[in-house]
């Protein structure tokens, strides 16, 4: 049974790692507290940014020569490779940390038996305390780990009767504008965000983050099939972050100084696993997919939806597209079930949060 | 400045009106509590059904003796005209209540004038304590006297895409059963349930309530507007509760024995305000509209939809019918906008109430 000091902690922790979502991919985030002898608060850190240290030397300088003999919470099992930056179980061990309680194993094989390290020099150590609570803040690298793809968020916004547009393509405004800058902090915690030719044509949406101070730009994917909706002068080609635009192998000539990856054909459109695969070797750990519903249908069909975030206006069309088009779905046995795990009001909308039953079904290339 | 005991007694008063929802069409849900001079509660009641006592009665036998000089929380002004029962303006001031408090004033022509009545006898009178709860908890009846027409709620149950079935039709089940039993809970309130040609064909739906204890049967509503779909046999023609199909004033023979009612046609099917009034003159102050999406569509273009109910799967499908059809509404400012007033979870669905910024936008015949 944990101590309530050490629950206290543990939650200080995690709340530490989310402020890295978005900037550490390839990386997890990350989130160390340091507690004395005495059990005082006496330094705190997280993962900021690939390349940096990590959350433990963060809060491991912050507590100086007070970490002797005190308490290590972290929301990741410390590593035990000499990466960019050293290994974390060492510097423990070094700081003279005589226990180490972490939320979450290290599933990543490079990286894995810090705790190991840590046992065999001496120091306690306990694995598992708020693992759900510290699991769900690092479900994107995770799932990145577990799969060899990226994490896939999709996110729509449609009327209560799941529209995305009136009957003559019109859609300003459907969600709110609370809706609407509280899916740029989605943007700034992915590493990609991924709109289809359809929604590249229709919106000639911009896709970079705006309104949230510090935030790491995404990779701003187009899935171009046919190399034709993306223009010169398009607003996802300007310099506000970068841009990869995915077109068939047999496509036609790409655009002038675009980032362009070639890849296979599906039966409609390019290769979902194909793309993620392409995606995941750029060091993209998260995606955001941002539709339209042709795109979001393929993604489904591919089993490659991991969580779906979606924003409901209390609006009525009773025509027009829907969110979600084809998605290899004919009847009612085969439909995607999921498990709601939060709903809250954003504005005048609803924010709805779900995750399929199973994420095991990705169709892998 | 209200004092505690007063808002207490008349939640109290607010709740027990609700317990006659479904069972006193044409008249309103009324809940009263007496209190003694010295503020202790010595009489409860409400309306239970058309013809019955109303609840100042009841409330007032059960004080006897104690109600002198006491004071009497309803939810709705006392009436002040004898129907099957006598006035409660005079009920009141014959046992001697000397203060009345009530929640909404009467905007019955007939039944208005009770507060008179009582300042006239020399009781203190007060108006407006939980105004909002009280109006909401009888906004049922208080349109229908409004608007002269049954108040309307659009019930549907679809996927997170707005479906409400796969693209073959099956929906078996898309909601919970949990949801399914919270409709009997709908029916059971509403005094008509109506549904269109297209849902009694593919369905074939009963529409009678089922699972909750003293609940009375609404009256079953099949809008058949060529008197082709309700076949004999059909569920929806068995005793379990009366039954009435609209069918258009030149179409053809109908069933033996079955109640209709002929209606001129509108653009498409039936005029929907030719249709609430027929109901209103039956005696129905609230319809629980279930659909399906063509009906439902002619609705919302009528402008008669007061309040919508959704339950929405936490599930995905892609493809299959959409819970609104064509609604009269062809580009985004032309929008049916709503306030959401309640999210609860229902297993696992959500229920999402909402109603339109404006009733008053209803086309009447």
């Amino acid at each position: 049974m944990a101590q309530q000091a050490d629950i206290t902690a543990m939650r200080r922790a995690v709340e530490l790692a989310a402020r890295g979502l978005g900037a550490t991919s390839p990386n997890p985030v990350v989130g160390c507290v340091i507690a004395d002898a005495s059990g005082h608060v006496v330094g705190e850190g997280f993962h900021q940014r690939a390349g940096g240290p990590h959350a433990e030397v963060h809060a491991l300088r912050e507590a100086g020569v007070l970490a002797r003999g005190g308490t290590a919470y972290v929301t990741l099992e410390p590593c035990n490779h000499t990466g960019r930056t050293g290994p974390c179980a060492q510097a423990l061990i070094e700081a003279g940390v005589s226990r180490v309680v972490y939320a979450v194993g290290d599933p990543n094989p490079q990286a894995t038996g810090g705790a190991d390290t840590l046992r065999a020099a001496g120091a306690q150590v306990e694995q598992g305390l708020l693992e759900a609570e510290a699991e769900a803040g690092n479900i994107a690298w995770l799932t990145s780990v577990r799969h060899g793809r990226p994490f896939v968020r999709w996110k729509y916004a449609a009327t209560l009767d799941g529209r995305i547009a009136a009957a003559d393509g019109t859609s300003r405004w459907i969600t709110s504008a609370d809706s609407r800058a509280d899916v740029h902090r989605l943007r700034a915690e992915a590493d990609a965000v991924v709109v289809g030719s359809g929604t590249a044509r229709a919106d000639d949406p911009h896709l970079a983050v705006r309104g949230i101070e510090g935030a790491v730009q995404p990779l701003r994917v187009v899935v171009d099939t046919e190399a034709t909706a993306v223009q010169p002068g398009a607003r996802v080609l300007d310099d506000a972050a970068p841009t990869l635009i995915a077109i068939a192998d047999d496509a036609g000539t790409s655009l002038d100084g675009a980032d362009v990856v070639r890849l296979p054909r599906a039966e409609r459109g390019l290769s979902v696993p194909a793309l993620l695969d392409a995606l995941h070797a750029r060091g993209v750990r998260s995606v955001l997919l941002e539709g339209g519903p042709t795109l979001a249908g393929a993604f489904v069909a591919a089993g490659a939806v991991d969580q779906v975030v979606g924003y409901l206006a209390p609006v009525l069309l009773g025509a027009g597209p829907n969110a979600l088009a084809e998605a290899g779905i004919g009847t009612i046995t085969e439909a995607l079930r999921l498990d709601v795990t939060e709903t809250v009001r954003v504005g005048p909308d609803l924010r709805i949060t779900a995750t399929p039953h199973l994420t095991a079904t990705f169709k892998g290339a």
